[in-house]
């Protein structure tokens, strides 16, 4: 059964403020000050983001835990190549409410750090809870890195979907298919990550970003938006070559 | 069917004792001296805690594995936004029993690593091995942590029951539900335990805290009790929410 | 069914072989010069146990993939207490078999690291591959810690178990259930592991012990005997300790 | 139902391809310049490798999700033990498009990583993103080394199929199963890749040497050749000896 306009909004918003509440704060613990966690390094912020993923999704079940207009997107170019017809409002409704989803998370965590942040010197630390940022600035390899990290995401999505649809039926696994899910994310963050922080994710850097603009940050700097296109255009590409070809080699 | 206070009582003894054993150990493993894993940091720290709970629940699973009063009050809010009646006994049956296993759990870890006690010198880490305390003590903002922390776990452990209801039916998956739970708590640690430690559970943090009053711990200092209401008020104001919004924000 | 005694013989040899070839290895790898893994420390070390457990079990599942004679000796007892009859022959050659199968793995873990053996200079590196040993020596602390170490891991097995007996029947996971075990594994080492390095297991323990006394290990020191009972006594108490209380306590 | 040769061929490319962008992309991330992830350490690396089998098998499913000369020609040993005829071609296809996929994702991987290899200026790293080297060059031992550790990946591939023939019916867990193998890819890697960093897999090593040859890689030195059957040989061994005795040692 589709879910309903108004659900799909609820759900995402909620599922994709669960998703930037908890990636945002893990960052958060890592490189700002006066935290338990300061200085822990990346393998956990790859398996903070992987569980702010599981636990958005559980709470974002009813709409098919998207929480990113690149696997909406991707879904889409899919359902496309498969002749299905495809809902304009129906896609805008889910990115809109992942763009407020993913400000709200934001906001969300700057509270529960917000010590940290008032006590913090570095203003790139203070924008990269928000959003990421390259190592090694350069704008087309930059995007080639956020195309191949989501083309894997909506890929390997698709792919664990279809595992479900001949000799071998689909189980009913519950939550336990947003586990993969996560899984799939640490993994990502942990082989693609290091150049340009997988975003891999429009909404997820997006809509945090415009919440890093507008709050009454402490000592805040720029919001980088040199950077911004890239963490949308790159996934979006990403995620519509998943889509595209998830059919093809994949069944 | 419902468990019988008895039962409840024993099991949620039983559940909160692993708990705050295996939970209090690995904090006692990473920051006491002459220990094989000293130092080695925050993510062991948060697995150790997401395993403690994985271990706790499935000892405790007969009376649904709660082992924290804001779980428990969660529920109850939710069962009376649902227009579900509240057994007032029976609540106070799982908080009482959750508040004695945990002082045993604190008891225990406190016997596994005797030797390790002795030899430690800052007092603080003695009272860290047993309850919270936070990077930069600021009640308001530290409550405020706490309060969004517990409103994760509660609001995605009720999320998580919610995805058995409609087309979708629950599975039956044993055991491996706690571990959805363990990796959300793992998930909230990373995420949101840098300000404050994660107590996001008043006995977790007020049954060790009155062991480590009382223990002839040598060496010891304060118990800190000035700050021992914001792991009690901050993860029941946290649980309440959590249980009031839920069906609302969830199905 | 139950196994024949071949079968367990065969079965247990395999399994804990396949437990200390892992379980070894990945001690050496941490504290071993020339491995990509040294120094990395004892989280690194808590998973390489935890899976070194999950790999043994499913190729010990014939036999129940107990591995451990204060898991065997802890059904036992719950048995007994269940008024079940007690077959001394079968507990035998399970405890046989498993104390061969250490002695095999360790063998094979030492052929695996045969150069960085070789290199090490320490001889306090090389027992320790094989066998644990107390960051600080007391021998009733050590038992007492052992004790409670094996206690858990043999109470939440049987906890685990009995999940399956009442309205919530046993669910079919397969090797899941390892996956359960292995955790547990990670959860003690990580909380418990502290002042011994958690034997938990007297095959684990006395059988590379004695591999370590009769291979030609180059500038290998002593043995360490008289620690060795530590790690049997202590594990066989709270495995039995477990057995006898499980029932009362979790059902 | 078997898959044909056209499918076998697309999801083994598209499986290899899979698991050596993600799984070159850990280690690139781990030791080359300008990454978020630079110098996280072995454990990460660990994680990285098991999630780049998990996404890499999720993607070959149809297939099999071999993704490896060693566990093809594993399989066919154990269906010459059982008696079972065996397909040459078949086996020459797997192998091909494993080669094939192999070199395509150490190429994507570049990709990738485009400008940190640009910057790296040690040339036995940039080697290290694509094919493993002994840390103690030893052909003799590093191939006993290579032999364990691949014979341990296909006797419990093997053992925990075998899980679901006699009363304890196999259980369809979908891509559960695949999280089982990357598991044991973490624990391989955790307790026996120290000396050579677990190729255990001849295409995982070859196809992307292939590809270091070829590239126009900036700065790159030599692709030691020299060293490069130790980690087809002894996979090739290891595999085929756990296909010729699990039958023998696991039912």
């Amino acid at each position: 059964m589709t879910p309903t306009l108004s659900t799909v909004f609820v759900s995402e918003v909620v599922g994709t403020a669960m998703l930037l509440l908890l990636g945002g704060g893990v960052v958060a613990n890592n490189i700002l000050p006066k935290n338990k966690g300061n200085g822990t390094g990346f393998l956990m912020v790859n398996f903070g983001w992987g569980l702010a993923v599981f636990a958005g999704a559980i709470v974002s079940a009813r709409s098919g835990a998207h929480m990113n207009p690149a696997v909406t997107l991707g879904i889409a170019a899919s359902d496309l190549v498969a002749g299905k017809s495809i809902d304009g409002t129906r896609i805008l409704v889910y990115i809109c409410a992942q763009m407020i989803g993913a400000f709200i998370g934001a906001v969300l965590c700057w509270l529960a750090y917000r010590k940290q942040f008032d006590l913090a010197e570095d203003p790139a630390l203070k924008l990269g809870v928000f959003s990421t940022g390259p190592e090694d600035r350069d704008y087309f390899w930059n995007t080639v890195t956020e195309v191949i990290g989501t083309f894997v995401l909506v890929f390997v999505v698709l792919g664990a979907g279809l595992l479900g649809t001949a000799e071998n039926p689909a189980v009913n696994l519950g939550w336990l298919n947003y586990l993969g899910v996560a899984l799939l994310i640490v993994g990502i963050g942990a082989s693609l990550g290091g150049p340009t922080g997988y975003a891999i994710n429009p909404a997820r850097d997006l809509g945090p970003r415009i919440a890093h603009a507008i709050l009454p940050i402490k000592g805040k700097g720029s919001s980088d938006w040199a950077y911004s296109w890239v963490p949308v255009v790159g996934p979006i590409i990403g995620g519509v070559l998943a889509g595209l070809t998830a059919s093809a080699l994949l069944s």
